[in-house]
This record gives structure tokens, C-alpha cells and sequence, in this order.
């Protein structure tokens, strides 16, 4: 049953009117809500549907992309949204929201509600949901990340949750999976017949995640310094990554089969014994530098609301190891970080070089193959690949071969959040993330925390901003190898170059 | 040894002034070549050094790209080329041309033979120049196809030319060996891990050979009535393609490990069973047509020295097995033809689909991974892969990843000729056809030849120009699957389309 409403906590927040308002446009202008389809925002600033339609109105002009503007239909889609003021924290205020819903949205109980509040009120909303039994069984409700801040709480929420909602009518969203090019991953092995043959330790010598941002935290002081890179982006989204890479072919492309694999990855991650953290796990903070030729940066412990002493990492890179038939051996590297060279997220699959050496004048570029999915910007694929240098001799040389989406004309405008909220209206949770998804990751990643939380030795390493973090990190990867650091084009004329 | 003369017989033929001129003029001009080099061309026109050099001088500037012609450098390569009068198929004529060649390069021997003549001269010239006592241990012998018109002249010619030289100072020449594309499916093959591990009928559903011409035979109609499309493209030029295809990997890059893995190819290939000819071996002949919207085109029985009622092919489809672990089962087809809509030489590997079908709503081009390696023109390779649709649900289409080199810049000016003649005075005889090659050619080819001349009945299909020859072509591909029909361009946006 498609959701006719949409109830958002947090309805006068940030997240509403970047991404949830936009996104619900696009869908409602594209005809694919339901007819009736209504929005209910509910949250503790004072409001009524008129200055909260203004105010939306305000905030699609700014967040919309000019070509998506037409007034017309920024009023028709202003007349199907409704406030309803309250304090989701407390359970009294909830029957006049029932009220409300009922009004708006009748009894049929295809409600869709969207937590876009602190987490502190997942643990209070699902059971005041509860208590006035619009928690119906044709309900859905997403939650927003973090899903936890570890594993102990983690597991609170989800049995909170589990209180008061099915696992199936759970939607946790992470934005990644939304992304066309995330989701490609899973094309790009599963329906080419040419990849999978290849796709293992014997080929595959070592895989690198690489997500960075070229910004410091911006005004997000107080929530970033209370998480951190391990919880804001490896614990959810690179581990995602990683899982797409990894897993085995699911039966089939839908929620359980495919969510399972994703577990199975996360069970098979082989833990990180304490004593190989430091070597294993390098952890950085930006520092007071100037970056881009002169342009002063604040280091991260100058930034508003956050502790001049703290030691939240705003970097990490870290090596995995995923302990099955498939991977036994290959490492995995993952690194994250903030203020760094470019903003870019790619994956990089080294394969092993050929076994026997044929042509053994080479020239330069002594690499080995690499397969480079593109997630963003440019996004796309490129094969490095060994051809013959043109003119007498036998030299090789690597080459590029190259695809990227501008060729289809790019990726359409649709965000991830409209295609994640459609499908949860559709009742589609395979891009979601399961609760025994979350604990697996949680499970993985407590001892790395805990051993941060304990010891005080173990070095934050300070980097300037526009560099690729700690030098440090370079040592994690085997054989005296660095990372690849990628340029802001997929396709550099000198191939890849350093920024 | 370096070759220091090179006595062309045939000099003053239209190869001599075409390519081997232009391509000693490129070694010369950049120093390649030693420095008492000289040219001795011999031939039966009346010419002395003078005329002989002016009429060169002419060529030089209709045969050299504009940007290389340079009067300074022309002048002084004019002056080390000699000429000498005499019919080379009189074995009287001998002596003096010894008296010219020590006259002009002295005795040491380090003689370099070309053979630009017609090949009835091939079982000749080798014999004179032992009788005379030239064919010294140090000299080296360049032959032109055809090597012979069917087994048996092939080792006639092959036994008349180890009567006067050691099979390492022949050196027969196939300028598509000589050709930096033809050369690169090795690098492509050996220089990389990725390729081999699917380089076999695990992976490989069938390999498509195509080279073809857009004009028709031109002036050539004498050689070319004679030759016919098998003997002129397809038992040299593209069988070499497919060896290099299928060929296991060499031990080492050189003469004798390279060339063992070609000839290991060829004695793999399954003979063709009389009974199958006809349903594995297609030809085909240009009828008068029209093309390109209108052109009038010749019947080729209408050509220039043409028998009105000649049953020699100008399109040949053929389809071969490799009976070998590797490749066993697995089709490789091999197309040639004239008057076809465009001249392009290109290898297609088809991979296997996936095993699993994943992603069941495929929308458009359910097509397996290919690889294209195109020789020429637009030199590159392909690879085409499928992606997720952007957009909501799971749709996949295939997309081509390419490269180029016109990416490196373009392939250098330097033509096959020069390539080929610098290692043969070199005496790098790896890229050379060696004569057990030739023979185990002939002895696949001999059976189709026979079949040709004995039985009438053995269809011979008109085609109009401009089409890819009689639709007959098609059917000897199995699995009711066509030809791969490129585009002049190596991608089309609308990937590759029929013409």
C-alpha cells in the first residue's frame, strides 16, 4: 500500500527544507505521490499551515535548482502541506496529533513518518507513536542516521523501535545507497559476465574506498565534534561501500536476499585485535594551515562549538579485512577525512600484475591493472590498462579507458532522497539498512572506539588543510605503497596526478 | 650485423617507389640506418643513377606526407641510391650486379635482399645469387607475399630459398604484423592481468575478425583475378590476427618462442571437412550497383583484366575452430571483403553473458560484454559493459568504455614498412612470417582451394557495393546471431550502428 502522508518530526528543521521539501516537490511534480497525497509537519517552533507554507516557500526557492522553479506548482504543492506544532518529547501532545491526522489524512493508517530529529528522540517518538496506536500496520517510519553510537545503543534504538514497528516497516536511510552511481556498483558486477570471473583474491591485490570533502565542518561544530569521521561516514556509508564491493551475488535484487549478503560481509569482517589498532587504524585533525595558495583555515579545535581540547578525528584511513573463500588476505582500505585536496568518493580495485613478465623494457608506469568506479563528482568507470608505446621497441604503457555518465547526457537531477522516500512509500526497503546491518557494523567497529575512548596514547595525528591527511596513513597500506589520490577529473590528461 | 646495403629487385617497380623508397627515406632521415649506407635498385628498365634518382625524386614527393618532405634531406638520401640494369630472371645478369654491389658496399656481406618482384621470380633470384656467390652468411633476404598460391608452391619456394639462404636470414614480410595495432594485441593480451584469466572458452563466446575495403580492386585486376580474397587477406594477414587472438602466451618475445606459439596456433586449427565448406565458408562477389546514394560501381567481372566469367572471391566469410584446451568450442570468424560501406579492420571478443540473471527488467541491449580491438582506422580498444539506467528501478544497458590514441597523440607517422625493414636489418626476425608458418597456413587453406576449383556447385554470391556482402554471411554464425557491422568511427554515440 502506497503512503498517503507523510508525518515529518522535525518539521521546521534543517534536513526538512534542504532535502526533504525539495525532494517531496520533485516526486509531487513528477505525479509520483498518491493523489491525496498530504504532508504533516510537526515540530516545537510556532507555526500555522500558512506561515509554514510561507516558509517552505522561502526554502524551495533557495534549495531548488533554478530549471525546477515554476510557481504554479510550488503553490499547488504548498496547499497539500500542513503544521501542526508540538513537542515530540512529550506523550501528552500526541493525541492532538492523531487528531490532526485523522483530519487530514483519514483512518486507512498508510502513514509514512519521517524522524528528522536529534536521535535522542527515537528512543521517545516510536513509543508515543505507540501509546496512541497510530503506530498501524500499514505504517512506515524512516529514521534518520546515526543508528547508534555504538553498538549498545544501537541495539537500544532497534528494540525500541521494534516495540512499536515491524523490522519491515523500519527504513533506515542512508543516502548512499540512493546514489545512482552507489547502486551501479552492483550493475557493474552483477550484469556483466566479465567482472565476476575476476572479482577475488586470486586477481584483486587490494581495494581502496576514498570519500573526502575539501570543507572543514562549517557551523556543524556541535554535532561533529560529539561524532566524529568513524560514525559520520565509515560505520554507515563507506562500510556500504565496502559491502557492495564484497559481497557475494545475491539470488536476487530485493530485501532480504540482497540485505542478507550485506550482512554477511559485515559478519565476515575480521575483527581488529586491539593491539593492531595503531598500526591498522590512523586517526588525524585538521590544524590551522592555509590551503589553495593563502587561504587561511581555522584548525578544528578553533571551530565554533567545538572543545579547544578535543579529539575527534576529522580524518581516518584504516585497512580491513574481509575473512571468507572470496577475500582471505586482500586488504580493504577505507579513508575519509575533511579539508582535504578535492571532494571526490572512489573506489579503486588494483588487480594483481601478470604473473610472467613478457615485456620486460617497461618504460614507466610499472602498475597493474586498476578498475576505478567513480562515485563522485564525474561520475563514471575507468580501466587502467597496459597498451604497447607506439614506435620501435616494446615498451607499455598504462592507459586509461573510460566511461562516464555526462555521455548518457549526466545523471538525471533526481536526488537520493527522492528515490529513497519513493521507494519507502512503495514499500521498497532493499536500499535500506536492516537492524542486524547495523549491529554487524556496530560490532565491528566497538573495539576501535572503546580502545580511542581508553587509551589516550594512541596519536591523533594533525594535518593542514589541502593535503591528504597524516603521511601516516600512507604506512597502512602494504608493500611500501601510498594511497591513490585522486584528481577532481575522473580523467586527467597526465592519467592521475597528485593536487 | 646492421645491413649496410639493401638491393631491391623490382626496383623500379611500384611497391619500390609506394613504400620501400618512403619508408628508407624515414630510417635515413632519422639516422636509423648505418652511416655508408647505400640502395642498390635493380631492374630491367633502361635507367642510370641519374635518371634513376630524379625519377625517385618524383615519387618521393607524391608518396611523402607534405610535412616531411625536405629538399635538403631528399637531396642526400638521392645520393646513396644506385641503380643497375638487368633482368633478374637471367642468370647471366649476376655477375656484373655482384661487381655493382662490391663496387658500392664492398665484400663484407652484410647484403640485405629485397624481393619487390613478381613472386615467379621468388624461385629464381635466391638461386642466381648463390650462383654468383652472394648470398653470403651475413646477407638476409626480404620476401613479399604471397608465399605462395597453395601448399605445394609454398614449399617449393620455401625449399629453393634455404637452398641459397638459412631460414634465419628469410625474412618474409606481412606488413599487418608491422602494424603498431596488430602489434598491441600482444600487449594487450601479456601486459596485463585482467585479460588472460577470460581469455579462454570458460568466458569467450566467439571471436569476430572483420577487414574490409570500401573501394573495389582498382587497377589490380591481373593480380587480383589470380588471388582472390583468401589468398590476398585471409591465409596470411588474418590468420596472423587470430593467432595472435588465440595464441598461448610466449615464453619470451623473440623469434623462435613467439613464432612457435603462431605456428602451434594454425596446426590447431580443425580442417574444415568437405562436407562443411559450404556451410562454414561463405564468398562472395561485387556485382554493378550502386552506393553511397548513387555512385555508379563496376561489376567486378566488369573490371580491367577481369575474366568476364571469373569466379574469384572478393568477400570471404569463414568460420574456424581452435581445437585446444583453451579455446575448444568456441567460434572464430574471419570476414574480408571490397566494395564494402567502409574500410575497417577490427577484432570483436564476445564474452559469455552472466550465469545469473540478476537484474530481469533489462530495458534495451541485451548484449553480452564485448571487447573491440580496432586495428584501423581510429585505433583503440572498446570495451562495453553494462551500467544501471539513472533513474528509478533496475534497469541495465550497455555503455562502451574506450580509449584511443589519440589520446597518446596519434600513432607516429612511421609506417609498417619502415618498422619492418629496420628490424630486419637489425635482424630482429620476430614479427616475420617464418616458413613452417607459411606451410601449416597452407595446409588449412589447401582443402577450401581445392573444394573452390573442383566443384562448380559451390555457390559464389553476388553482392551490391557498399553492402557487408552476400546476407548468406550471417548464417554461419551460430546462435542466430549477425556479424558485429562497425561504424567508421570507433564509437558512435548511438554505440555501434549498421551503415
Amino acid at each position: 500500500m502506497k503512503s498517503s502522508i507523510m508525518v515529518i518530526f522535525g518539521g521546521s528543521g534543517d534536513l526538512t527544507k534542504r532535502k526533504l521539501m525539495p525532494s517531496l516537490f520533485n516526486l509531487f511534480k513528477k505525479g509520483r505521490l498518491t493523489d491525496d497525497f498530504k504532508i504533516l509537519a510537526a515540530g516545537r517552533t510556532e507555526n500555522n499551515n500558512e506561515t509554514f507554507r510561507a516558509s517552505i516557500n522561502e526554502s524551495l526557492k533557495l534549495f531548488l535548482p533554478n530549471e525546477e522553479q515554476n510557481e504554479t506548482q510550488i503553490e499547488r504543492f504548498l496547499s497539500i502541506i500542513f503544521y501542526h506544532s508540538m513537542d515530540p518529547s512529550n506523550m501528552n501532545d500526541y493525541d492532538s496529533l492523531k487528531d490532526k491526522l485523522w483530519d487530514i489524512a483519514g483512518k486507512k493508517g498508510d502513514y509514512l513518518y519521517y524522524l528528522a530529529t536529534p536521535p535522542s528522540l527515537y528512543e521517545i517518538i516510536p513509543l508515543c507513536l505507540k501509546s496512541v496506536g497510530i503506530n498501524t500496520k500499514n505504517s512506515r517510519v524512516i529514521v534518520e542516521k546515526p543508528f547508534g553510537y555504538d553498538l549498545e545503543s544501537a541495539k537500544r534504538v532497534n528494540s525500541i523501535l521494534k516495540e512499536s514497528f515491524e523490522e519491515n516497516q523500519i527504513y533506515r536511510i542512508d543516502h548512499f545507497l540512493g546514489k545512482e552511481t552507489v547502486q551501479n556498483i552492483l550493475a557493474f558486477r552483477f550484469a556483466n559476465g566479465i567482472f565476476e570471473p575476476l572479482w577475488n583474491r586470486n586477481y584483486i591485490e587490494r581495494v581502496e574506498i576514498t570519500a573526502v570533502e575539501n570543507l572543514g565542518i562549517g557551523d556543524r561544530g556541535r554535532f561533529y565534534d560529539s561524532t566524529g569521521a568513524l560514525r559520520d561516514m565509515v560505520q554507515n556509508h563507506l562500510i556500504q561501500l565496502l559491502a557492495l564491493v564484497a559481497m557475494e551475488p545475491p539470488v536476487a535484487f530485493n530485501e532480504s536476499e540482497f540485505r542478507n549478503e550485506v550482512v554477511k560481509v559485515y559478519k565476515s569482517l575480521a575483527p581488529i585485535k586491539p593491539e593492531d589498532i595503531p598500526s591498522r587504524v590512523v586517526r588525524g585533525q585538521y590544524i590551522a594551515s592555509e590551503r589553495d595558495g593563502g587561504r587561511k583555515i581555522k584548525g578544528y579545535r578553533e571551530e565554533k562549538n567545538v572543545h579547544p581540547d578535543s579529539h575527534t578525528e576529522t580524518f581516518l584511513a584504516l585497512k580491513l579485512f574481509v575473512s571468507n573463500w572470496r577475500w582471505d588476505g586482500v586488504p580493504f582500505y577505507i579513508r575519509t577525512g575533511k579539508q582535504m585536496p578535492t571532494k571526490v568518493s572512489e573506489i579503486v580495485v588494483y588487480f594483481r600484475p601478470t604473473p610472467h613478465k613478457l615485456f620486460s623494457s617497461r618504460q614507466e608506469c610499472p602498475e597493474q591493472n586498476q578498475l576505478i568506479i567513480r562515485i563522485q563528482p564525474n561520475e563514471g568507470a575507468v580501466l587502467k590498462f597496459d597498451i604497447k608505446v607506439p614506435g620501435s621497441g616494446f615498451d607499455v604503457k598504462q592507459v586509461p579507458m573510460e566511461f562516464t555518465y555526462d555521455k548518457l547526457g549526466g545523471l538525471p537531477s533526481e536526488d537520493a532522497y527522492s528515490k529513497l522516500i519513493e521507494d519507502c512509500m512503495n514499500g521498497e526497503s532493499v536500499l535500506f539498512t536492516r537492524s542486524d546491518a547495523v549491529e554487524a557494523s556496530w560490532a565491528f567497529f566497538d573495539p576501535i572506539i572503546e580502545m580511542w575512548k581508553n587509551s589516550k596514547n594512541i596519536p591523533l595525528y594533525g594535518y593542514p588543510a589541502g593535503t591528504w591527511g597524516p603521511l601516516e596513513s600512507n604506512a597502512i597500506i602494504e608493500g611500501g605503497k601510498n594511497w591513490t589520490n585522486p584528481c577532481k577529473n575522473l580523467i586527467d590528461t597526465d592519467l592521475y596526478c597528485e593536487l
